[in-house]
């Protein structure tokens, strides 16, 4: 970053030079150089609108599409040399584009301002973004599916509360988890329409005297709309707080997996293995294999929380149209998209290499008295009223546990003591295999229910 | 609320009764009852669904129906006697139907669960809920675009970082601010379809062993979709979450609106009044006419931007399936939704009552070289680089500045000295009437720009 | 609550009544009533002081304290008619007090605002409530220490990233909570100073003209201090702030616990046994017994989060001095501060009665290769370099591993062909007794350490 | 940043290396390297205390001391090699020693683990940071002392609602931000010594085998005191989020004061002018010089809530001890504290900058009828009842608005006819001036109160 003075674009009026502390600190080029690819994009788009109505000659336009085309190859081949004192990213490209083509790049400003180019950089940015995540997102789907698939039969405790609820398969627990990461891909695609709006043209805040084309200008751009008012177009960053919202949705819910991850590779559940490679060792305790990646994946939630809120406090109650607070809006939004699809990249990683351990979640399914619901279900065919059941299978877990017996092993004159209904084919219904096999309706625990949804699922995902 | 002490309906097998204050700190009937009538639409769907598939016969389900409707009754007319020691309102309710109709009561509860139950009568709430704000939002939306229409011609100051920057008329002011609450509208009908789907069915966890038929009851109660897993289903609260984020937006949005529209009644703009009933006055100082409701409004913001985060937080980390925790969910989302169900009523009444002051804001757009702009883009049309004709205007500025005259005020020898290119026909592009007019693009600030997009947006709100 | 239409006392100069849904939207009574008795205390002490001072009579001072008292007998026995129509609790008792005791009640206002009196009144409610959450907390902290001392001697496994890291005491991980509730006591203590300095005497922004003595009234009320500045005085709302960060640290640390417990009392943790009290039941699962209170407490730590961040957002950004924003305020406070209230109440009434299942930690801390670490240090005090030392250790327990045997179980030739150093005396280090014992020092899990902090904390603790 | 491959230190037990892109996400040295002197700080010490106790020869010592001397010289002249292999700043370290010093090296983690090392590095960062942060204040509160006495005579509005509610003096409203940041340094030096405990000790989490001397290593490093235990040292990130918090509150304050000088310095106000260098200027509009510095500051409020928020979200819910989520600790803290540090520099920077336009306050004072209340006091003390004589002022202002003159220009007769209480010594109380004088009780706004609080004020600046 060179630190040499330079002469402000818009010095004009001014008498005093910029202080050096409150030029780095109102400078914004440290984090807003990454656009550079969509500065130029639409600087570009900009300048071939500006030749279509004829304000720039053809000659002009080549030019400063050359000129542009070659400062983004100084900048990839990391020979741009950025200047806080040209403050940002708009004017360091600019300030090059005139160096080396002179006049003409002058020009490409003509009919727009930092205001609208910022707001259309961050939407291009945004949007490409935003398909990555998607992506991500897809392929961490799609391996859950594939993994539910494998595990459709695969019996392990259902929790309530931590407590031992009733035996599901992990097929339908897996699948629990793909209908969270469903709902984030079609929450981020009606996001990605409100994205991909285009502030172009807004100018500074009330549009320009210039015979503009917006709508060339979109379409060049690839962007659905045109954003129909321009105070409003430079002043808004609903994109960046509704993407944001979206992002911590996400993380909330790999938090959530993450938590279950954790628990899982405890030794007190044990139910799953993680490969080695998405854990790591202690400095001090030879023995420990500490599943890191799940564990930063649940603290990295809480960073995407601040980033929203952070974006929410910015816009509270500012005026019309842009102000200066909105540069601030940059940081955070960055962070929430790159927090998301880092922590969606290794989630997707991961969720391949999980092994579970059969036997432990069989066992544990038989603890903890997981078919007393089947049990009360019986009772209710034979005719007793649900919470009269419900009343004597709890009196019947009482005594189990007093007797440290599990319902199955209770004798079938001892079950009943507790209701006259009860039957030597008692027995039928407390089979872990039979509890989750008789539900099997559309959402259902069942194996037949959890295959039949990976068919539905895997249809909508890969027409997505 | 009765203070008796209650038969646990599930006290089967715990051998001490409840703490008085736990009892206290755990229910939740304090503000659950507020479900009541889609609890008792949701039990109603239940109880035919259930006769439908043979579980119930024609009669019990008669007898239920009948029941649930006289509480209701009850209910509405204040009779109804609710305990906190029955927890919440389904509990409540249920014992209430039970001790009308006996044991046909008892077997509502057949195939389901209080998890899937409340998540239903949540969205069933939420959803109606949602059209409410819609339709607030809608009259709001419909109140700007008449007010922009009746100030379509008039001109204000438009500003950045709260100085003048050039002239806008106030209709196109107005149309931001419909901009920003026709996002809203979009986003709360994207996220009403997520909303609108049936989690009943889900009974505890894992799904039920009774012949359920789900997409019956969805049909009874107008979801549009059935929970695709029983785990999901009763632990997810993503639908609560995205409402919250959209309603923190709306209150950003209104929070922004309130901040110009207490400046603007500020004796230092006096771009408006609001009439007396959006005002109070102060009780030591008479002569106070307080923005009151404005202020209220922009206050407000913080409030859901807390209601988010309590939501966040809730679910961070949360394993599934369902847990105690989420009892927490309905206080945040109850005073979301009715901080902005309120907040956009006051606004709706509020913005038909707006009286600008238009010599003010005229005189206003006076000050401030507001047309320095037109000057550059002349100089630019005259064949100066933009970036030259800048550095010109920003002299002529300073110039005016210490003479403290505007730039239509210097004489046209003083403003030559700054560029030979300047001419006589300078002084046309100094009026503000000239300077909006000449923004005549798609979102531009001219009148017939703002006419035209009040036609487009009117043909848009009234097909939603 | 009253629905007549009322006269406001600041209508003076208004031609227009309010609208009855904007009054209801603005009023404040509904949820500032509560603050009924502390506005009386704030009165009462105003009336003395400008007795003092002479500008009341004592008669006149005598009727106005005779009356408010009469009030506060009025609305503790429920016989006080609340009117929305007089927006505030202030508003309330002045007009009551009017119609009491005629001129005198008019009087009273003389000198001081409805902005300074709000700020007063919450600072004394809060500084009582501060009061209350300290001894809840000391009460919570003594729990703690007796339960520590009583399993001093308790072994556990010691987590990091929830796996088996070493031995530790029960009793030194119930010191760890105890630590988190001290520094909570401190910092409200030091939060308690700032939020004890009264605001009285700023009037409604620039002080009175009246001859008030702001150090009398302080005195009066036990304030510790006058606030310094009559304009900061009636807009500072971080006394609220700073509790609420308190109140979020001190949920924060509810929400770890409760996760403890929750996991403590899952049947593959089964360390705790929580009395019934504290759990409830499932309407469908009659097996359940879960943990209600902890699940509770950790979903409530969101809740004030949220408060936190209502009161930040609220106060971004406001100009001074009194914005009606500042109404805001309160309700996220009150929240705050009865969910913390609550959450200490029952969580000082859980502790004692918390049951730990001895031989099942025993027998967890047995697993996981506990003692690793200690036959690390045994290899260093054998001259073995720290980092070489531990990689021997890993190479140890990855054997073990394989062959399913704790590091105690594995035949010493085994051991030492990982390294020479190892001898028949290493088995003494690999005792769970042992290991504790051996982190004697300060801080250390040891049972001598223990009791050793035991004790000095009961001697902070009590003279606190 | 070296991209090599490193032999994990704790790699010993595991079968398969690290993938690369997880070893990224999860390596924290990115960040945490600017911990670098801290860490070198406490590694000295710990070894310092090792050799006091025996563990380490003294030879070792200094070899320790010197190599990590040298490598600070290292890092300090950009000749290290950080590699992300290595994870962490403490592992990048200590690796460099073991290369440069040989088996001593690898002696130095003895009795400690990374758990109780980054806790005290990030406490000795944070101690410095906050002392920096505390002189910044210092800085600003002593300039706004320095301007308060200059202004103290300086008659402006003061606001309630941004309505003009009485005169002021601009002094005493600089006295207002003084108390806020007062309050600041208050609170921050109450959460430093919180921060200022010392967690090395701890170890992994349940102290160590080693006969270590704890209060000899705290007294080396300044702490004031010893972590009372080791399984809350290793967990406990409270004094990050206190710190936060009260950063939160900095930032809240510095956004009201930056809202204030928008205002003033805005053509409507007009209060202010703000010097060029803490503006900028408009790359489209060249007449504008838009307050770029309190814009950001205002903005940058939201970073910090979003970094507490973050901060609270990452415990929540966090079981003891250490979790690698607590890596996530960092960048949030990082931020908060480099967010204010550079606010208040710029701050401080700007207030003996600010240049009051005292013509157009005094003008601006003058209208808004902001003697009113002075005339009600004066219906007073002529025994009119204050509820009575508010009322009678009401009535006066609508009469002076409807007649477009302010009180002190209606004529006699005008006035008297709403109370015969007014006679000609009336116009006394209504200048300006008097308005103010007669405001001189402590934390009144009359210049002799203001003078005296600069007073007191510098007092107890000088001595803390």
């Amino acid at each position: 970053m060179s630190d040499q003075r330079v002469d402000k674009l818009w010095g004009g009026r001014f008498s005093e030079s910029t202080d050096a502390f409150v030029e780095a600190f109102t400078a914004s080029v440290d984090f807003d150089r990454r656009l550079y690819r969509h500065d130029i994009e639409g600087s570009k788009a900009h300048a071939h609108m500006l030749a279509h109505v004829g304000v720039l000659s053809d000659r002009e336009c080549d030019d400063i599409v050359a000129g542009l085309d070659e400062i983004l190859g100084e900048i990839e081949r990391g020979e741009f040399e950025w200047s806080v004192g040209l403050e940002d990213v708009h004017m360091n490209i600019e300030a090059r584009l005139t160096a080396r083509i002179g006049a003409a790049g002058k020009k490409l400003h003509t009919g727009r301002s930092r205001n609208d180019q910022v707001a259309t950089d961050i939407r291009l940015w945004l949007r490409e973004e935003i398909d990555h995540i998607l992506a991500e997102l897809k392929r961490a789907r799609r391996g859950l599916l594939d993994l539910a698939e494998r595990e459709a039969d695969t019996i392990m405790p259902g929790f309530t509360h931590l407590q031992v609820a009733m035996p599901v398969t992990f097929g339908h627990h897996l699948l629990a988890w793909y209908e969270m990461l469903a709902r984030d891909s079609a929450r981020l695609r009606d996001a990605r329409r409100r994205v991909n709006v285009m502030p172009l043209g807004a100018a500074a805040l009330a549009g320009t005297t210039y015979p503009i084309d917006r709508a060339y200008a979109a379409s060049l751009l690839g962007f659905e709309g045109v954003a129909a008012n321009s105070l409003d177009a430079v002043s808004d960053r609903d994109f960046a707080i509704e993407t944001c919202a979206a992002a911590a949705l996400i993380m909330t819910h790999l938090s959530r997996m993450s938590e279950e991850m954790i628990l899982w590779a405890s030794a007190q559940f044990g139910f799953v293995d993680l490969p080695d490679r998405f854990c790591t060792g202690s400095s001090i305790m030879p023995q420990k294999k500490n599943p890191d990646v799940p564990e930063l994946l649940r603290g990295k939630a809480g960073r995407v929380n601040g980033d929203l809120i952070s974006l929410l406090t910015l816009m509270k109650g500012q005026p019309l149209a842009y102000n200066k607070d909105n540069q601030e809006d940059k940081e955070p939004l960055f962070d929430a998209v790159d927090t998301v699809r880092g922590s969606l990249r290794v989630f997707a990683d991961m969720v391949p290499a999980i092994e579970p351990r059969r036997e432990r979640m069989r066992a544990a399914a038989m603890q903890g008295y997981a078919t007393a619901t089947d049990l009360a279900d019986y009772l209710v065919r034979k005719g007793v009223p649900f919470r009269d059941a419900h009343e004597v299978v709890g009196k019947a877990v009482r005594h189990g546990i007093e007797r440290d017996l599990d319902l199955s092993e209770l004798p079938l004159d001892e079950l009943q003591a507790f209701s006259d209904q009860i039957g030597p084919d008692v027995f039928d219904v407390l089979t872990l295999e039979g509890s989750v096999a008789a539900r099997g309706h559309y959402g259902g625990t069942a194996p037949d229910a959890v295959r039949a949804r990976i068919k539905e699922a895997r249809t909508t995902l890969e027409n997505e």
